[in-house]
């Protein structure tokens, strides 16, 4: 069983529920200490505005989600994404987040090569290296399910997020979220969890639905589904990483449509017994 | 470009527009020789008759999908699927097809443990080797999508089929199939096929929609989709694989509701042009 001391909530998890201080009100109300945020929240709340409230209310920060995208290849797109990348890093910064989450990008529809697309993102990952050690922030690179590998990520594997932060030299820097939505499924995992050892920066809970309906919205509560978390959860463990436990459940057909302190109170249930 | 006397259709492509009779009629018609067949419409028209229509057609089979599901944790449900794999070996030996596709089977929601279930399939494989080999056909391990995983099949990449077909030490009886839309993400795909080399047995193609809406039945026609195929083609040659190459698309919002006449003369020509 994980400490409920670790609990922390991902903005998302409430994303349709909450403006940033209805978000903020729910967890103090619900007595939970930790928090990742979500970026098109926190620039509709104003950037400073939630710096300020977060610190007003106690709320530690486990992590910024997120920025990223990174491959495609049309040079000015190619620039100004790296150019948000830098803005996402100094926000994360402003916030006191210790990390901000990474997503690689998808597959340009226009030349349809997933390995162009990788060498691209390692390209513009090695890019931003001194401006994220300049602001203090970790790159959190998260591997993300295979089945969005053509639009959202296509770093699909702990082992290939492994394989680029060999790449990279910088483990300052670079560091892995695993997030048991994305790798429950994976052969290698608990190889790869031990493999990246220090470099697992956060741990991200949720669980997969047997009858999912949709290829991003329909995570489960953890409990609720087919994924061994406490399997994972000792992996990450036991590679060194104590940190936060940040629930991240994306739910536009039933989470999302319930009470926010209703889901929190859920939540705090579901990390005690399931988690 | 692939030869179009490579060419087989899988009947899943046209499921819901033909019978076994209407299936064969359409091949035919449309100048198609080789052909996988589906089981239920198999057994639905009749193993023998299915086998002397197809004989008279002068139509070759490439496959015959599917048998497996041997991933349950209870031993009666165990001991029904192992028997109904026999049957199902039987069957594809009867049809005169060269393969039998393999399909695992998926977590048991009872247990939760991804490692047991694949530990189960693996001993479950071990068990027909003799029954296989008795009847001539080849067990095509397919390596199926991870976003399947919970529900259809933990056998999630061509490193674990590898892994499995060391592990069974029997490739005169298991062999490999590569369906490009169950692979292309894998960072490892192209150095597993060069592995798995003359285990290659069975090659499908579709294509994977970047709008895709479904996790089973929104699969694209060659071409519609980010899916380098004619990378892949070349990765099975340069394995040593010059078989029939199947297209196999479940489609149940595009495909499925067309004129199978309509379906098939785009299926030759995407054939020549995106394959």
């Amino acid at each position: 069983m994980a400490d409920i001391d670790r609990l922390s909530m991902n903005q998302v998890t409430l994303l349709e529920q909450c403006t940033m201080p209805q978000f903020l009100d729910v967890l103090a109300r619900n007595d939970v200490r930790l928090a990742s945020l979500w970026r098109d929240k926190t620039r509709e709340h104003g950037v400073e505005r939630t710096a300020a409230l977060v610190r007003e209310r106690g709320i530690a920060l486990s992590g910024y989600c997120w920025g990223g995208l990174l491959t495609s290849a049309d040079p000015h797109e190619a620039r100004t994404r790296r150019d948000d990348m830098r803005r996402a890093i100094d926000e994360a910064a402003m916030l006191g987040s210790p990390c901000l989450v990474f997503v690689a990008g998808g597959v340009d529809a226009r030349e349809k090569s997933v390995p162009d697309a990788r060498r691209r993102a390692l390209e513009g990952l090695a890019g931003i290296v001194s401006h994220a050690r300049g602001a203090g922030v970790k790159i959190a690179l998260e591997p993300l399910h295979p089945m969005i590998c053509a639009t959202r990520s296509v770093l699909s594997t702990t082992k290939l997020a492994n394989d680029w932060c060999d790449a990279l030299d910088a483990d300052d820097v670079f560091g892995i979220a695993i997030d048991v939505y994305a790798v429950w499924w994976d052969p290698d995992i608990e190889a790869e969890i031990a493999r990246a050892g220090k470099r697992v920066c956060a741990f991200h809970v949720s669980d997969w639905l047997a009858d999912t309906q949709d290829l991003r919205l329909d995570r489960g509560m953890m409990g609720d589904g087919v994924i061994d978390i406490p399997r994972l959860r000792r992996a990450v463990e036991e590679a060194g990483y104590t940190g936060p436990i940040e629930v991240e459940i994306f739910s536009s057909r039933n989470w999302w449509r319930r009470d926010p302190d209703e889901v929190t109170g859920v939540v705090r249930e579901r990390f005690a017994s399931a988690v």
